[in-house]
């Protein structure tokens, strides 16, 4: 029935195509518990009970919604509704609607599914409010510390405990949720594809293989706050200067590095008046590499050019998320693949929660083809063609695991 | 009565020194209309009524308090309450506290003043807020486009118009106001000095003998939003980096031109996340030196670096304000300093409404020692033996002008 599986597609993506607009970075900002990202969650536990399915949100703030009674050894189908500041409307919702359209198909094919089944939303997968992209999946599985995630702090110095608080949760149970997590015997995560993978196959899916190892940095330099006009060049320790040779040095360690990827787009000056020499700079490394070794040399490298202490000032790297190379269960991944029709496999630059729950879980991801190659931008996109296959891959990967 | 003086003095200074700190980026942070600098509005107000003098607020928000009636050539004496983000507790304060204590000093010796005097306070000197420096005076003295003005914005997009309306200003009357600018005979501003001159000189005090040329550009640049691990190195457009190379491009153009400054105290990005190559990067290039055609030299070396395009990134450079080199009545400056002893005449980098009236009106500076030559930052400071030199010379050039 694809006009009903189109007309119910679009209706997700439609219902939601209004919340967390960013009129300035343009795309969408729907930031962990700020009233956007709220109103998603909403949206998607009104969706789900719709459904029948039985919605929780767990210790971490992650909501699942139970087809049926809740594991174990479940199906569990997800994604995020997080986004970053002035990302594209794919990624994470495209994942979140799909699997419910797609149990909403099975369910209207009166399929009855032998083992429990799940949909799941995680929190704070972006990573775009508390600076630790995937940090539902990480509380959930133990891959963060609860107590140096509760110190987390916003753009406005909000702890995650306190917003965690305020959202209605206890503070005190973030963390490893065994219990929660025993219930997965599979997670299977669809995705929007980030890069041009898929366009330079020619196909609209493929299954994932692998994720680079990625990690992020914050780059702190501390110079002397003066006035512009009245201070010569000459003796100024200007961390604007500083920060802006580390990014040359964070370009040029990346390009010597054959596949590494390395960015700098976020940054900071203190206090920021234009005819201020500032006091201090903070400038955010995003590295990703094919082998852990590799993310971490071309760290190395952009540190050691900070430690040439440009500009008279200090520079330092402090280490705020790191995943080594994920490698997705080979046997699911060949399973699925050819449940598939024969769809290619494909490797990515892009963390998901299920690079970090693959540690725990057998876990599978299913990349849907984004045609302008482009992400976290307002130009990512998807074809209504390719967003059906998707929900008609899930159709068909729940009726083979379930 | 110098034990009067200092505890006045000290009274005013410290009567604000709560109001507007900055706690992220130290000092205080006191921008236009915001609550701090409407607290220090009214503050100066009801000082000055103490006093017996007359309140008025002119049409673009400059705030005078006339000793006796209004002009015409009356000697006005002032400074301006706001701050740069972060800035120190002197720049601007100090100015208007010092005008205020030597009338108060004057009234209760029983001088009476033989031409009209006011203690003005302008407004948005800084720039901090609407981007523009000496705004209040530029308005005033007709040096800015009325239309131009009514239309800047803060960093949240509010117009200076509807900002200026809901300050209780009615923003169609902003721009040259010719009569109030007749009433001045002399303009007179002491301030902090914002470098080392006194300091090398080892004198508490001088008078200025010029400004450098100074102004204000907005360096913009343009590339591909994506996302940072899913895009390779090569092909990416990463406005970052091409303003990385800009703000290094800066530092290079006024290294090479002997006394310019040039300097890069703001950035934005946008989108603004870690895992994001921006769409766009902003920087803000604050530009000085000896002559016009020096600065403009400067920034004409650092567009063309631009037009190199860095990164497959566009970069556009648009002037946002612009001020010749000043050079103060020397005739008025040489009589000031032979009134108050011989102190010595002293150039600066930093911008001034005196500067900005000095085409309009003879005007004149007095500098008080600054004994960390640090400004536009928490370390600014003058001693309070400095301090009170300073309203001495305010004390002894009003007997002279009066």
């Amino acid at each position: 029935m694809p006009d009903t599986v189109a007309h119910g597609l679009l209706a997700g993506l439609d219902e939601i195509a209004g919340t967390g607009r960013d009129l300035r970075a343009g795309g969408y900002s729907r930031l962990l518990w700020e009233p956007a990202e709220h109103e998603l969650r909403a949206w998607f536990s009104e969706r789900a009970q719709r459904l029948g399915l039985d919605v929780e949100v767990d210790r971490n703030g992650n909501t699942w919604a139970w087809w049926g009674k809740s594991g174990p050894n479940a199906v569990v189908v997800g994604s995020h509704l997080d986004s970053v500041p002035g990302g594209g409307a794919y990624d994470g919702p495209l994942g979140v609607v799909s699997a419910l359209e797609a149990v909403a198909r099975l369910q209207a094919a009166g399929f009855a599914p032998t083992r429990p089944c799940a949909v799941l939303v995680f929190a704070e997968e972006e990573g775009s409010r508390f600076g630790v992209a995937c940090l539902g999946s990480r509380l959930l599985s133990g891959g963060i510390d609860a107590d140096v995630a509760r110190g987390l702090t916003d753009r406005a110095g909000i702890t995650l405990a306190d917003a965690a608080a305020t959202a209605g949760l206890n503070p005190a149970h973030l963390g490893r949720d065994q219990a929660a997590l025993d219930r997965i015997g599979i997670f299977l995560e669809l995705h929007v594809e980030q890069g041009r993978g898929l366009i330079d196959l020619g196909e609209p899916l493929a299954v994932a293989s692998s994720i680079l190892a990625h990690g992020r940095w914050r780059l702190s330099f501390s110079g002397q706050g003066n006035h512009a006009g009245a201070t010569p060049m000459t003796g100024r320790r200007d961390p604007m200067v500083a920060a802006a040779h580390a990014i040359v040095a964070v370009q040029q360690a990346a390009l010597a590095s054959p596949g590494a990827r390395a960015t700098v787009g976020r940054i900071e000056a203190v206090p920021g008046g234009t005819n201020v020499i500032p006091s201090s700079v903070t400038a955010w490394l995003d590295a990703r590499a094919d082998t852990d070794d590799q993310a971490r040399a071309v760290v190395a490298d952009v540190s050691a050019q900070l430690q040439a202490a440009h500009s008279g000032c200090t520079g330092t790297v402090v280490e705020e998320s790191w995943t080594g190379t994920v490698t997705f269960d080979p046997e699911l991944a060949a399973r699925l693949a050819l449940a598939l029709g024969g769809v290619p496999a494909l490797a990515t630059g892009a963390g998901h929660d299920a690079g970090v729950l693959a540690a725990r879980v057998p876990t599978a991801m299913v990349f849907v083809r984004n045609p302008t190659g482009i992400s976290h931008s307002p130009e990512e996109f998807a074809t209504l063609a390719d967003c059906l296959a998707g929900v008609e891959a899930l159709d068909t990967l729940l009726r083979e695991l379930l």
